[in-house]
């Protein structure tokens, strides 16, 4: 049998989700079930004195009316780091979209009809809708009170410094040297700042959940990422074990992060339990774009070089833009405080990133958790020193990116592939691209950038199961989430090739919490590594079973057993799996349970605790057309490249790549979330920019490395963000060579280019 | 903490049956779900000429038709033993009540409306209701073509003889020592027959079940006792490898054996993929009569005995009537063929037993499998040889009962309670009964009844799971399914008790073919015992687990760490599972997974091939009253004792003993299907006559000992089948001692009590 390891084999989610066939949370329908809609604030900042449900209550259809009044949970307050966000708002509301109330009836009509009866009294506060506002002195605090601030398990180097009375709800410090002196004895030192804007994930399936109380059991349908920590929040917010909460998880249309942590489950939970019946919630999108952002940042870094190009000395500050609530925003600030230096081996850094409260929508986890900033910042930056220096900025680049096998921070992870080769195969990509002479007006410009992030996030550990049943078939269990990943796909490609099994006669089991062994989230390009090898494992202890199995039968040890092509050979004798399997077990009957489980093992000599599993690159060549009359850019050509170490699905793995590369084209040049006196001023398809296909540039390329030093299955690594992390610094680097005007904030609207040429031009 | 083994637990699931809380595969609907309902033949033996199903295809609401002429399956025959049952009537029908069509319709009244549009032209055949008619030479044959009769799997003495051309569908024989030989040397041989009839199981909830095709994969709700082989014979008829069906077991009303095998799940099936719909099928009760029973026996033994009493030699032959489809019948024949020769070292043993054929309802698996009928025909017979001999009854019974310790074939599990010991205690029983004297035509009788019967089962082999989840809460899951004998309860304490905490934080998990560890079904009182083993290996093994981990925690070796009340002890530190488990996973997160499997190792030595996992027994004390004017017997008194090893939860070991014995009361005073030419004239609730709460006797005694032999878990044994085998022939031994007629037929209906007084009158 031909492997299937590194075939485009089709996606197995494929024709249930082009047929329509494929179920999503939302189109499910139980008997009974209500209809649940939210009650939003219209102000950013208010006390709530008053909120007078009544007539609401008392609307044709209407089931159950949830307010602060009623809150029939144990823990009205919840959050994957700091338990801050209430089920429904408690005393104030904190971002204009805050959900003050939420009603479930027999439909979406009658639900939406009662919304418009709540009658509300708010008191307006102070707005603060950027770090800055809410940083001044003597700002009032969104979050008064707060508990549970979780100290991070972190490392060598890494600290977390509590703030009390202050707007700053997580501030990470990583040091190493002494950044100090390292400015002192350097050469030069160069300071800039970078603002990367707050993207909206637009996942297609906006945030979704159906919940059913039996009594005291809980079931939800969530469109999740992350059906684990979900099931924990619940049970705690619930006042319910583990046990009586169960997660299961239909298809998913897209996540990005943003399907991560309780959405709508926890007040579908809450109506169901007060209305004896299920509760569905679907958002709309204007609702998502209200649920969860990708953190504003601005990021300033400082930087000791030496005559020779060599950096000596790194200060980075980092102040993200959290929102009203945490969620996952602590740990996407610990990241892009981790990665802010940059993959260069600087005896001296002093980071310092902090999460900051505002009146603006939640943020947290986000295609390229935090990376993507920190990237932007710190090529650019080298971009800049390089001009200054007047040296050549991919030889300032070579003079200081870390090598194969470096490591990133003392104990981490050695770099696991040749970032030198890469930059020069991405920067000989842009030499041979022949520019196309258009109109004078017309300047073009090329450039590289080059980044680092170091791969698996949060995911610590995973356990896998693959059964062999009587027949022969297979079926594995993953705590992942298909997310349109193609984590189906290439896990049913590891599992056959481990079995040596057809394809079609693997199968994926439906995720369920009560069944599915515990996984921590689906994140960080993770499940190909750490999942991966859990299932690699599990399929190779049903493997070492059935080869057992074989040589009882065959009468001989088990390492005189094969197994190829689905056939046990040994002794003598051949045999398929499935004739095995009957024989084995016999009128008993039965079937072989392989497990797997696969853990990053804990190291406090690492700065996040942890080292990272691999390393994801992102290197990107971008050609710039700036139109001087207009200040419109241009995308004339990007070429992506990342290692995915060894690529279990090409196909797969080229679609990854390319859709970062166009996250990071929307974030580069539209995407932005737009606050007007706290208010999102573009919260809807209609006003938010998203990519097209036809901003996809004329020449788009994406190259895929298989450097084979993954530590994932074959070698492979999780890809599928590298490819954001590039096009941010090299378009803006494209932008400077093409006009010589040095943009330190995208996105790179027309307005922004034309207004840094003029400014530029008055200078001259 | 007391150990809650042996304790009163109220059972899990009472709360959720009683408030009506609990879902059965009834109470399921799916969006879209259709209602189907089959056409049945009224011929009990007929060729299908001609089935026109235009009309019923065209009636409003009806959206697939299922005839022979569109069945859409791989396998058109199923079964458990012999493939011989087809999904509809192919060539013929072959009893009152076969199914011929079926109908998915919007709702059940369409599809009984179209029901009636069908057009089938039968050519009738000669009716064979009885297993003399059926083995009558020449007798037409009810299946022309036969094919994978199954040679089942032997050990010594025991072989399967297959009747070519014939209406014997299965014919088992076990021989040991020289009959024939044993008989010429014996002081006296003695012969007689014994009829038993064909009860319905009648549990409360009928037939029922949701099937819906989504492509490939076929997901079936079942009320059933055999998810495992269940979906193993759906793989087959559909031709879906095992991992594309996947059968969820919601609560289950009731099994006594007719919830095993296929019954509305092809049929569901096969519309649900014609229409591509999900379709429900539920049966009325009065289908649930024409679907399956308990098959009617007809059963000789001749004993040679000796002057002193001793059995020195034995043969048995059994008639089983097995209706039109073999089903689990050759199984039911099996064991009561190794059972039928009874509790007695009998050295020379010849038995045949077999199932024949016959144009009434398919027979099989049914509460007692064969040991009822076995155990009325033995003990009869023993009281017989005892007047015939003029010894006391109980005398000959202690003189040949098996004693604790003995084979009751040679290899097989050594009997493992005291049998005479408990014939004591029973027939001490009777005799402390005050019998009351009423009016000079009612006759009172006392009697005891010694019966046992292998206990187990099929069931060979049982896999279990308990999980320990992050806050300490656990859940079991188990193929093994709550059909109300009370598992769910009796695991939880198991595993409470393994575990040492509190039984509210232990939970089931729901059945689910996909997900649940592989379990043979359940059935022959097997789950205390066989799957008992395996849940408390699990439990085990997850406590293993967790003192591991926390010995990791304590710096101490597993072997300091103890597990009591929740907590772990070691190293002069005291931890809570809960904490424990916290801290040993850390950021990581994760579960404990423990796991169980226990089997029956097989024994070519044993004539069954597999020893019997544990011994069940059956000993019965009856006073009757006989109203010599009209025949009516009245059951005064009855006392049931058997033997539980150790009782998990004594409260429902009493439940089970007493629904075993009303299960006897109802089969020996009144339960009986009766055939018309063909056609089953009491198949209602109506017509057939089920035990009423009147129908328990005023003293009505349940005594379950604890002799601690069992080898399930705590020395207990499976029990809730032995209550029923010695209900009959006490009885009538009972019977006979009231008024000296000897009833070898039940039930015991007032006609046959008075007509066999007469005769015996005429006699005299």
């Amino acid at each position: 049998m031909t492997s299937p390891i590194g075939q485009n084999i089709p996606r197995a989610d494929g024709r249930d989700k082009v047929t329509g066939a494929g179920l999503y949370a939302g189109d499910l329908k139980l008997p009974g079930m209500l209809y649940g809609k939210v009650l939003r604030s219209p102000f950013a900042h208010a006390k709530i004195k008053r909120i007078d449900s009544r007539k609401a209550e008392g609307m044709p259809g209407v089931f159950a009316v949830l307010t602060r009044e009623n809150l029939n949970v144990a823990e009205k307050l919840y959050g994957p780091y700091v338990k801050d966000q209430p089920v429904v708002a408690l005393d104030k509301v904190r971002y204009a979209g805050d959900i003050v109330a939420a009603v479930a009836a027999v439909d979406e009509r009658a639900a939406i009809a009662a919304l418009a009866e709540f009658e509300v009294e708010y008191e307006e506060l102070p707005v603060m809708a950027t770090f800055e506002d809410a940083l001044r002195e003597g700002a009032p605090l969104v979050h008064e009170i707060l508990e549970g601030r979780k100290s991070p398990d972190f490392g060598t180097g890494a600290s977390h410094i509590v703030h009390e009375n202050s707007n700053v709800c997580f501030h990470f410090r990583y040091e190493r040297g002494d950044a100090e002196a390292g400015f002192a004895a350097a050469d030069h030192v160069f300071e800039d700042t970078f603002d990367f804007p707050s993207a909206q994930h637009y996942p297609m399936e906006p945030h979704t959940s159906v919940a059913k109380f039996d009594g005291d059991m809980l079931t939800v349908w969530s469109a999740t990422q992350s059906p684990f920590p979900q099931r924990q929040e619940l049970a705690r917010v619930f006042g319910l074990p583990l046990g009586r909460v169960r997660v299961i998880v239909p298809y998913v249309g897209g996540g990005y992060g943003a399907k991560s942590g309780i959405k709508t489950e926890a007040i579908a939970a809450a109506l169901s339990r007060m209305a004896r019946r299920p509760v569905r919630i679907a958002y709309a999108s204007e609702e998502t774009f209200r649920t969860m952002c990708q953190p504003r940042a601005s990021i300033t870094i400082k930087t000791g070089v030496n005559n020779d190009g060599t950096f000596v000395a790194r200060q980075c500050k980092l102040y993200l833009n959290g929102g009203a609530y945490s969620n996952s925003g602590p740990s996407v600030t610990e990241k892009a405080g981790y990665r802010a230096h940059g993959p260069y081996p600087i005896p001296n850094v002093r980071t310092d990133a902090y999460t900051v409260y505002t009146n603006t929508v939640p943020a947290g986890a986000f295609r390229g958790f935090g990376a993507p900033q920190a990237a932007y910042a710190y090529d650019s930056h080298l971009e800049m020193i390089a001009r200054r220096l007047n040296i050549d900025a991919n030889a300032l680049r070579l003079k200081n990116l870390l090598r194969r096998g470096d490591e990133y921070a003392a104990g981490d992870t050695p770099i696991d592939c040749d970032l030198h080769g890469a930059l020069k195969r991405v920067a000989s990509e842009v030499d041979r691209v022949n520019a196309k002479f258009s109109d004078s007006h017309i300047m073009h410009g090329r450039a590289v950038a080059a980044a680092v992030k170091d791969g698996g996030g949060t995911n610590k550990a995973a356990h896998a199961l693959v059964k062999i049943l009587l027949d022969g078939s297979v079926v594995y269990s993953t705590g992942s989430v298909e997310i349109g990943q193609g984590l189906r796909t290439a896990f049913l490609q590891m599992v056959a090739n481990e079995l040596t099994v057809p394809l079609d006669s693997v199968q994926a089991a439906e995720l369920d919490t009560q069944y599915t062994p515990f996984d921590k989230g689906t994140n960080a390009s993770s499940a190909t590594t750490v999942m991966g090898l859990a299932m690699q494992q599990a399929a190779r202890d049903a493997r070492a079973q059935i080869i057992a199995a074989a040589a009882g039968l065959f009468g001989v040890s088990a390492d005189e057993v094969s197994l190829n092509d689905g056939k046990l050979a040994g002794g003598g004798r051949t045999m398929p799996v499935r004739e095995v399997m009957r024989r084995h077990f016999g009128a008993a009957e039965g079937e072989i349970v392989g497990r797997g489980y696969f853990k990053v093992p804990k190291n406090s000599a690492v700065p996040l605790g942890y080292p990272s599993p691999f390393w994801e690159i992102g290197f990107g060549a971008a050609e710039i057309e700036i139109d001087t009359e207009t200040g419109t850019a241009k995308l004339a050509n990007y070429i992506s490249l990342t290692d995915a170490g060894k690529m279990i699905n090409p196909q797969q793995c080229r679609g990854q790549d390319e859709g970062a590369a166009v996250f990071g084209i929307g974030q580069t040049f539209f995407e932005d979330l737009v606050y007007e006196n706290g208010e999102l001023m573009n919260g809807s398809l209609i006003d938010y920019r998203l990519p097209r296909f036809s901003d996809v540039p004329a020449n788009f390329k994406t190259i895929i490395l298989e450097e084979g030093g993954g530590r994932g299955p074959y070698g492979a690594k999780g890809m599928g963000e590298g490819g954001i992390l590039a096009v941010a610094p090299a378009v803006c680097n494209a932008v400077e060579n093409a006009i010589g005007v040095r943009m330190q904030q995208v996105p790179l609207t027309p307005e922004r280019i034309w207004r840094a040429m003029k400014e530029r031009g008055s200078k001259k």
